[in-house]
C-alpha cells in the first residue's frame, strides 16, 4: 500500500514527465510545507530543475522557501542565471540575500544581473552584511514615508500601491527626514485617527528605538527579549534607516543557532548534513570530526597500555574500564548541557567558573556515592571480593567527581576563550575523564594488588 | 575588579535592603533582559521575594516575563496569592496560563480568586487546555468586533481603548457574528480606506484561515511555515472565536522544544535544569537518566566477563576496547543526530527505515575502513603483529557501519512507536554497538588467537 507522500511523489512525477503545468500548480499548492520539504528530497535533480521550471517564478519561489536552504541553494546552482534570476525575483529580500551569499561572485553576479534592477539592488546591499549581525538579517520590505508628506498623500499612497504592501509583514509606518535618517515611527491606526492635511511630523512618535545595521545576533536576541515590538527599524552609522528586522526572523535565527550547536555537539560539522548530499561530502564531514575522536581516544587509552601489568592480573578489571568511561561520559554531559542551557539563558557568564564548580560538586559527590556504591556491589558480589567493589566503585565514584567538575566548568572556559563550546567540549571531556578514570581505577587496583590479584 | 554583572548584583541588593522603590525601578529599567535574568538568579530568595514586593506589579511582571518559566514559578509559590495575582495581573494571557498551569489546585485557586475578574476568566479558560496545543498556545489579547458595527464606531472604540489597545501585538480585525462565530477578517487599513458609515459585514474577506482549539504544535509550525501570517484566530468546535496564535510564539515554542531535546538526548530529563534548584533535586533528576545507564552498560560489559579467556591470552586488547565502545558511540550519533534533524524538517517520514538504512550503509563503508584501517595500524605497529591490527581494525570497521546502521535507523523506528527518539536512542544505541562491538573484537580476537596470544 503507498503512503499518502508516496503517492504524491509518483503523481507529481508523473505529472512533470507529462509536462502538465495546470495540474502540477493545482497539486503544490495542495501541500503543506513539510509535504513539498518531503517531496522535493525524493525528487532526482532532473524531476527539480524541470518542477521548478514548469512553475511560474512565484510558485517556485515558494517551493524554494519552503526547502532547507542547503537543498535550495544546490537546485539554484544547476539552474541557468535567468531561470534562478526569475525565482529570486519573487522571494522576500532576506532569503534572497541568503542564497546568494552561498555562491562564488562569478555565479552571483550572473545572476544579479538577469534580477529585477530594483531587488537587486537590494539584494546587494544585504549581502555587504555578515549573515549574523543585524544587516545581514534585516528585509527591505517596509513603510517608509517622508516626515513632509501628508497623511492624505500616504492614504492615497497606500491606495495606490495596496498590492505590493499587502505582503509587507511590519505595519509599523517608519518616517524619514528627506536625507534619508530615520526621524520617528507612527502605526496605521494613528493615520484613521488624524485629519488627511496633518503632515507626518506632526503627529510622529520621535522616540522610536532602532537597532545599528552591526548589531549582533545576541543583542538582537536580547533586544527582542526586552521590548515586546514585532520588529526594529536598523540604521547605519550615518543614521540612515536601510532595513527593518522583524521578531520573527531573530527567532528562527535563534532555533537555527540552538539546532546547529545541537547537531556540532554530536559531530556534525560544518553545517546540516541532509542525506541527499553526495556520499563522498558526508562521509568526509563526518571523519574530520570522527579522526580529531580517534586520536584523542588512543591518548586516553595509552593509559591502559602504560598499566598493562596491573590489568594481567586483575583481568576483571577489563569488564569496567568502558563501564567507568562511559559513565563518567554521562555524568560530564549532563553537566556541559547545564552550563550550555545556563549560558544561552545568561544565568550565568563565562567568568563564573568557580560558582558553577561548586555547584557542581554537591551534584558530583551524591552522584559518585550512588553510582560508585551501585557499581561497587555489583564488582564485589560478582568476584566474592570486597576489596575488587572497593577499587571499581571508588574508581566511579571519584570519576564522576571529576566528571561534572570538568563539564560544569569546561563550556564557560571555552566561551571565555571565543572557542565553541558546543563543538569542542565534549572531545575534552572524555578525553580527559577517559584518562583520569583509567588511571584511578589501575591505581587503586595496584594499590590493592595483594587483595585482588588473580580475579 | 567587579565586573558590570557583580556591580548590578550589589547595588540592587543595597537598594532592596533600604527599601529604596524609586532607585530599584529606574536600576531595573535600565537592564536589558539578559542582566535581569542573571541578577535574578544571583539574588537569594529573600532578595527576590522583597525585590518583587517593593516593585510596582508592572514592573515586578516584567522580571517575570523576563526569567526562565522554572525559576518564576518557583519565586510565585513563594508569593502571597494576593502579591503573586497583583503581578500575574500584568502579564500576557498566555504567560498567566504558563505558570499557573504549574500550580497544584489549591494553589491556582486562591491566586484566581485574587486576580482581575476579567484576567481570572481568560486564564480558567486557557488552562483547561493541555500546554502543547493551539488552545493552550493562544493569546486572549485580539480586536474582534460586530459585523453589524460600522467603522465610525470602531475607530470611535480604538480611540476610546487606545491604551489598551497599545500593546496588542496582532493588528488584524477579526470579525464575528453576533453569536461568536468567526465569520471573517479586516486589516486596520481596510478601515482607512473605507467610508465611517460603512458597516463591516460589507468589507470583510470571508475567506479567513483559522485553526482548531485542538490542534497540535507540529500542525502549528507546519500552518505557520506554509502560510506568511504573524497570527492566526483559533475556534472551538461550534467555531467560536477563542483566541489568536502569534507566529512567535510557535517560533518560541520551537526553539523551547528543540532545546529540550537537545536537552534530553545529553540526559536532562524532566525539564530545564537551573543550577539554582535544590542539590537533592538536580542530583534525583539526573541519576534517573544515569541509573538507567550503568544498567544498560552492565548488559553491554556483561560481554566481555563471557570472553574473559580470550582477554587473559591478549591482555593489549583491553586498551582498545574503550576505544572501539567510544568510537563507534561517535559514529552513532552522528547518524542519530542527523536523523533527528531529518525528521524535524520532515525530509524523512518514519517508515522510510530501508532507504535511510540505505544511505547510512554508503556512509558507513566509507567511514568504516578509514577508522578501520587507522587503528588497525596503531595496534600493528605497537604490538608488530599485523593480525593484531587486524582483529582490532576489522572489529572497529564491521562496527561502524552496525552503528551508522542503528543509528540512521533507530529515532526512524522509536518516532514510529511514539517514543520520544530524542531520550531514548542513545541508549538504546550505545548499549546494542557495545555489545556488538565487543563481541566482534573478542570473536575475531579468538579465531586468531594462535596469531596473537600473549600479546
Amino acid at each position: 500500500m503507498q503512503t499518502k507522500s508516496e503517492y504524491i511523489q509518483s503523481t507529481i512525477a508523473e505529472l512533470i514527465k507529462e509536462g502538465n503545468t495546470d495540474a502540477l500548480i493545482q497539486q503544490i499548492e495542495m501541500l503543506s510545507s513539510k509535504e513539498v520539504v518531503h517531496l522535493i528530497g525524493h525528487l532526482n535533480i532532473e524531476e527539480q530543475m524541470k518542477l521548478l521550471t514548469i512553475l511560474p517564478p512565484e510558485e517556485a519561489a515558494e517551493v524554494m522557501e519552503d526547502i532547507p536552504e542547503a537543498q535550495a541553494v544546490d537546485i539554484f546552482e544547476e539552474l541557468d542565471a535567468k531561470d534562478a534570476a526569475a525565482i529570486l525575483n519573487e522571494m522576500e529580500s532576506n532569503e534572497q540575500a541568503d542564497i546568494i551569499m552561498e555562491f562564488d561572485q562569478k555565479e552571483a553576479q550572473a545572476i544579479l544581473a538577469e534580477m529585477a534592477p530594483e531587488e537587486a539592488a537590494h539584494v546587494r546591499m544585504l549581502i555587504e552584511y555578515d549573515s549574523d549581525i543585524a544587516g545581514g538579517l534585516m528585509r527591505t520590505e517596509y513603510f517608509s514615508f517622508d516626515e513632509n508628506q501628508t497623511v492624505a498623500e500616504i492614504t492615497e499612497d497606500l491606495r495606490a500601491y495596496s498590492e505590493r504592501y499587502k505582503y509587507y509583514r511590519l505595519k509599523y509606518i517608519f518616517v524619514t527626514r528627506s536625507t534619508g535618517q530615520l526621524q520617528g515611527v507612527l502605526q496605521m491606526q494613528d493615520l484613521l485617527l488624524a485629519k488627511p492635511t496633518t503632515y507626518l511630523s506632526e503627529i510622529i512618535l520621535p522616540e522610536v528605538l532602532f537597532v545599528k545595521d552591526t548589531a549582533t545576533l545576541d543583542e538582537l536576541i536580547d533586544f527582542f527579549d526586552t521590548y515586546d515590538f514585532l520588529g526594529v527599524p536598523v540604521v547605519d552609522k550615518e543614521h540612515h534607516l536601510v532595513g527593518v528586522i522583524l521578531r520573527g526572523d531573530i527567532l528562527e535565527a535563534e532555533t537555527e543557532r540552538v539546532t546547529q550547536e545541537h547537531l556540532e555537539s554530536q559531530g556534525i560539522v560544518g553545517g546540516d548534513e541532509l542525506r541527499t548530499m553526495p556520499v563522498l561530502i558526508r562521509a568526509k564531514r563526518r571523519l574530520s570530526w570522527l579522526s580529531v575522536n580517534i586520536l584523542l581516544n588512543l591518548i586516553a587509552a595509552s593509559v591502559i597500555a602504560y598499566h598493562q601489568d596491573v590489568l594481567q592480573s586483575v583481568i576483571a578489571l577489563a569488564v569496567f574500564l568502558p563501564i567507568i568511561s562511559d559513565m563518567s561520559g554521562c555524568s560530564g554531559n549532563q553537566a556541559v548541557a547545564v552550563s550550555m542551557r545556563e549560558l544561552s539563558l545568561g544565568v550565568v557568564n563565562p567568568g563564573e567558573v568557580l560558582r558553577v564548580w561548586w555547584q557542581e560538586v554537591s551534584v558530583g559527590l551524591i552522584n559518585g556515592l550512588v553510582l560508585g556504591l551501585l557499581i561497587g556491589i555489583v564488582a564485589w558480589v560478582w568476584k566474592a571480593n570486597i576489596f575488587f567493589g572497593l577499587v571499581v566503585g571508588g574508581a566511579l565514584c571519584v570519576n564522576t567527581l571529576v566528571a561534572v567538575s570538568l563539564g560544569g566548568t569546561i563550556p564557560l572556559l571555552l566561551k571565555g576563550m571565543k572557542v565553541d563550546p558546543a563543538l569542542a567540549s565534549g572531545p575534552i571531556l572524555t578525553t580527559v575523564t577517559d584518562m583520569v578514570g583509567f588511571f584511578l581505577t589501575l591505581t587503586f587496583a595496584s594499590l590493592l594488588l595483594s587483595q585482588i590479584g588473580g580475579l
